[in-house]
């Protein structure tokens, strides 16, 4: 049998270092991480994929320079705008009582209950802390099978500490915005090869 | 500047399956865990590392059939033992309150104040859950830097949430009992070349 994530979170990490290669400014990478975005999901849908959650931005992001925020956030917003056309359940998680979270997206904040669809997740002013010190408020977006990072690091970055207590981490070297629907493959195909036993 | 973790958490995996690929039964992999773990005690100590967190057993584990529940309990009190005449400060993290675990450990589950001494931790029928759901248990220990996990699986297996949302994961193909003293040396050199954010 060949198994399959029901659940992928994706850390689309490099967007900077990937405008600084290709001599632009660190925040004109984050646009250059919105297709990509929108390719992943459909190669995902095609697969079968159930639920999908993207790491946005997080609280400790918003530490940044302004220029660097406005534009993650701003592609944040587009990325909803995109997704929200592509047939899917669309769900934005994140502390929306900071001013770092967009207002647009507050009619996003609600999952769906029983839905058909593929459900899609991004984390949008998230962070670990107000997650998790406020008992567990991410608790609606469910265990998350594999973590597919982009970028070469090999660490979490505080992306849904108990989604992600049993999930498998790949790690892709190349930035995401030179995401391939290869990568996918080789993520799907890897973690088909991991024994799950779920803490067992 | 060498950068060095300050605190390292061990993931310990493959006894069962080395006991496997050399002709014992699977319970008996454990015993042959505790002295690379005496070894990469004082490797670490040597390297002037403050503080190692190793993943004993988990309340999950307990499911196990009951001869590798007795091993691997076992094997985490015969560590304790080991460990206490180190020169070190011992602790052992766990659910206290189940009958998996041992008595003869509840003299080590106090954290002790201010030490000079390089601390080592051992997690001892801990659950992520138990830690968790009742206000994050496990608080006294600090942030981990750097997760070492052996046995090739990229994954944390419910190892301490919190303290590892921006630990860095190393992932050594060998099993542990097959450890060396160069994978502490190859993980060290590689988490060098990490550019570490904390999710800045």
């Amino acid at each position: 049998m060949y198994r399959t994530p029901t659940h992928i979170g994706i850390i689309p990490d490099g967007n900077r270092r990937w405008a600084t290669q290709n001599g632009m400014n660190k925040k004109d990478g984050y646009e250059h991480g919105l297709l990509p975005g929108l390719k992943l999901l459909r190669a995902a849908k095609n697969l079968g994929i159930k639920e999908l959650t993207y790491y946005g931005f997080t609280v400790d992001n918003c530490k940044r320079p302004k220029e660097q925020v406005v534009a993650f956030s701003d592609a944040c917003c587009k990325a909803v705008e995109i997704i929200k056309d592509e047939g899917v359940e669309v769900c934005v998680v994140g502390n929306t009582g900071s001013p770092c979270f967009p207002d647009k997206l507050l009619p996003y904040t609600k999952r769906a209950e029983n839905s058909n669809k593929m459900r899609v997740n991004i984390l949008v002013n998230y962070g670990w802390e107000w997650d998790m010190k406020n008992g567990w408020l991410s608790r609606d977006i469910p265990r998350i099978d594999l973590v597919i990072r982009w970028g070469g690091m090999c660490r979490l970055s505080g992306f849904l500490p108990i989604q992600t207590v049993y999930s498998d981490f790949y790690i892709i070297k190349d930035l995401w915005p030179d995401f391939k629907d290869e990568h996918l493959a080789a993520a799907l195909d890897w973690y088909s090869r991991q024994d799950v036993t779920l803490g067992g």
